[in-house]
């Protein structure tokens, strides 16, 4: 089956393309929030549909949260496992979007045509140009290349807790010969990216509260602790001066950068400051002795996605607040053991409490970091097709994102993964104004053909 | 004219007088969110047709604000302006109330009966206590015992931006021999207090932003600057070790309390256990070298009122925010001054941001502290009043909070003011389910009734 016709058809239905991913970006499927249910539901069907259009076996399946579709295509050849989520991110803050996030459009920009609204990037649009590739084999040759198993999951933003339950369950129906996972991206704007390593991530939520209800700070102020206060001082001590996370046991089972990656990466020429001017800032705010790209692909950090307590509306009131709260997230690597750094930083906080203070934790999430092991020959041949299509030939790196159904596929399924994507940096993931441009989508799309090629023929 | 028959009218009153405050409570005057004006409007106009049934010329007056209003009722003898605020503190965080915070009731409680909703106790209740008091006069006498002033304010809990203004430009028609405020409290349950301090209230909003946009914390974590890591530093610079404030300057003019008066107020037999333990408190945490009288009397604080960055729904987002921002309020004294300490707060966060951050200023108000001088015969006369209608003699004490009115009658109008109240330390004012108990509001009316009976026999 040859590859140029697919390509052509890729280039002619691009349009048509665009218009089903501007139907599935309609429905406004966050799965963080219980009032986006239905609508996490109505996004499953409409994929479960589209499956079903390319002759895959595709099903919803029920979990304890949202959906999750398989779908199977038969076929010769390697056996191949696609995943990608069709959650997306919650949308707030609304007003700094300039358009409804929901009401996605094709938009022209100085740097090209983007398709703009949330999930546009992460992940609705990389996971279309797998399925637009399918489509587009299908339609020229009447069938797929090989035997592929689609796999998508609707509580990837929400901290996937029905995935793994749902893959120790189905673990025979879901093991293939490599899994394919699109949701990262291109490392610039015209290089290629496969990714090697992922971090692992641990989500906190802490409750302070001091005294059993909101006082006046003008009868109370001065004598009752401030519970603001108490999660001020903890959110400052996170950091030492060095930008190092203090606490205790932290930094056990973080690697050293080996030289060889070392040396690679200093290859490709990251430009720190593009990358951080992009979004406004001139100075990495990290640990004082790390690289940037050491910061961002290599290094585990902390931060505070959010932070609230007392009054918080129009005008001013003094009120001593009764509670305040945070949520604390980690970035982890190498042999980083999330549930023993949970447990450490739990006790950290509460070691800090002043008399008075009491504090409750809710758990969001903890999973280990990944390195991707690159002996399977799909990777060889990927890296080959994607360098055809791209300016720039593909390179392996690192990503400072989590997605730990990479590390399940291995220790759960024994499967290798093999991390592509074409998402760009100003793509505004998690933020307002999400887009993704109509060059990653079409390139995209053409890029799963050609790996598909190669794959097939190599196999 | 004789004080018996008044006290009786007051008692056979009580449910009439109950139900007036309560209708006014139905109105949700909350000053401080524009979503509210049109209710402020009509709480001022049921107020004015309330003066005016006591015969007074009664006016609502316009402001760039909410509306003040402004009633005379002509008679011999002293002139007395009575001040009181008929706007509300927002109700948030709403679920923490046990009943809706506008659908007042009398409620049975094991203390005794109290009247149940947002304003009963500040400051609507505690106004209406001494219109009521007037209407029992004019009942049985037909007329009020002196010449009177009526003088309310609609924006007392959002920083009386009309007041001085209004104050400048109506001088004249405000100045009296004496201003009475009822917006204060007994000292524990049994004894009426005047109160002779008040502090000041500082108040300054700040937003800190660093990247241009919310950004992921895959992505950008460890490298960029979180400005929630910033404003927690901020938060927890401001105090050091000792529980003293950090801010350079703040001290200036902050008085040692004098000898007598520390004396007085240890003679009065503060239960700091007791006023801690109500709100599941056990230990002062303000200075370490200070008594708990003195950190809610005489000592300047400093507290974060509200604090809100990131993303603060359900569930978990690893969003890097843009912003931070807080609401912070000083409570001052002695001769501090507002202004200089804005200026001084302003440049000590500004010398706190790492590079790439910046931050944005709002004032919330600035008055400085009051000191009131008890020359005035109104004073002794009072005392002894309180002291007849209250188990215990009347006390003269500091108040932790903040009035500024008291100091603008002075400075302004050259006028004396004398503030007694009848709240109690449970009233939760500024909280949910604020309540004010019905002894307060009882006795609170014949309180007045006997000032009344006391200053303008004594003229």
């Amino acid at each position: 089956m040859s590859l140029e016709p697919v390509l052509s058809r890729i280039d002619d239905d691009l349009s048509g393309a665009t218009d089903r991913l501007l139907a599935l970006l309609r429905i406004p499927s966050i799965s963080t929030d219980p009032a986006f249910e239905a609508d996490c539901d109505a996004a499953a069907d409409w994929l479960v549909a589209d499956l079903k259009s390319l002759g895959a076996k595709a099903e919803k399946r029920a979990t304890p949260g949202h959906p999750m579709i398989v779908g199977h295509f038969d076929g010769d050849g390697p056996h191949l496992l696609f995943y990608g989520h069709y959650d997306v991110q919650p949308v707030d803050p609304l007003d700094l979007w300039d358009s409804p996030p929901f009401e996605p459009a094709l938009e022209d920009t100085p740097k090209g045509k983007v398709i703009r609204g949330r999930g546009a990037s992460d992940d609705k649009g990389q996971l279309m140009t797998f399925v637009e590739a399918c489509r587009a084999w299908k339609e020229v040759h009447g069938t797929l290349p090989c035997r592929i198993t689609f796999f998508f999951e609707g509580e990837e933003e929400s901290g996937s807790p029905s995935l793994v339950p749902f893959m120790q369950d189905n673990a025979e129906e879901l093991t293939a010969d490599i899994a394919l996972i699109c949701d990262t991206g291109l490392f610039g704007e015209e290089t290629p990216a496969i990714i090697t390593t992922l971090r692992g991530l641990l989500g906190e939520e802490l409750t302070i509260t001091g005294a059993d209800k909101d006082l006046h700070s003008g009868m109370y102020g001065g004598i009752a602790m401030n519970p603001i206060r108490v999660l001020g001082g903890i959110v400052a001590n996170l950091h030492d001066d060095a930008g190092r996370i203090t606490v205790p046991g932290f930094y056990d089972g973080v690697p050293e950068l080996p030289e060889d990656v070392a040396a690679q990466w200093a290859g490709l020429g990251h430009d720190a400051s593009a990358f951080l001017g992009a979004v406004g800032l001139s100075a990495p705010a990290g640990e004082t002795d790390r690289t940037p790209l050491e910061m961002i692909w290599s290094r585990p950090t902390c931060d505070v996605n959010g932070i609230w307590g007392g009054y918080t509306g129009d005008g001013f009131k003094t009120v001593l607040p009764s509670q305040a709260h945070a949520k604390i997230s980690f970035r982890l690597v190498g042999d980083q053991d999330p549930l023993k750094i949970r447990e450490s930083f739990r006790a950290w906080v509460q070691e800090q409490l002043p008399p008075d203070c009491t504090v409750e934790f809710k758990g969001h999430g903890a999973s280990g970091a990944s390195a991707m092991s690159t002996d399977h020959p799909a990777f060889e041949a990927a890296r080959q097709a994607l360098s055809e299509e791209w300016p720039k030939p593909a390179a392996y790196v690192g990503c400072g994102g989590s997605i730990p159904i990479a590390g399940h596929f291995k220790s759960l399924l024994g499967m290798n993964a093999m991390l592509v994507g074409f998402g760009k940096d100003d793509d505004a993931i998690h933020s307002p104004n999400e887009k993704y441009d109509l060059e990653s989508f079409h390139k995209g799309i053409r890029s799963w053909a050609r790996i598909l090629d190669a794959v097939t023929r190599n196999a």
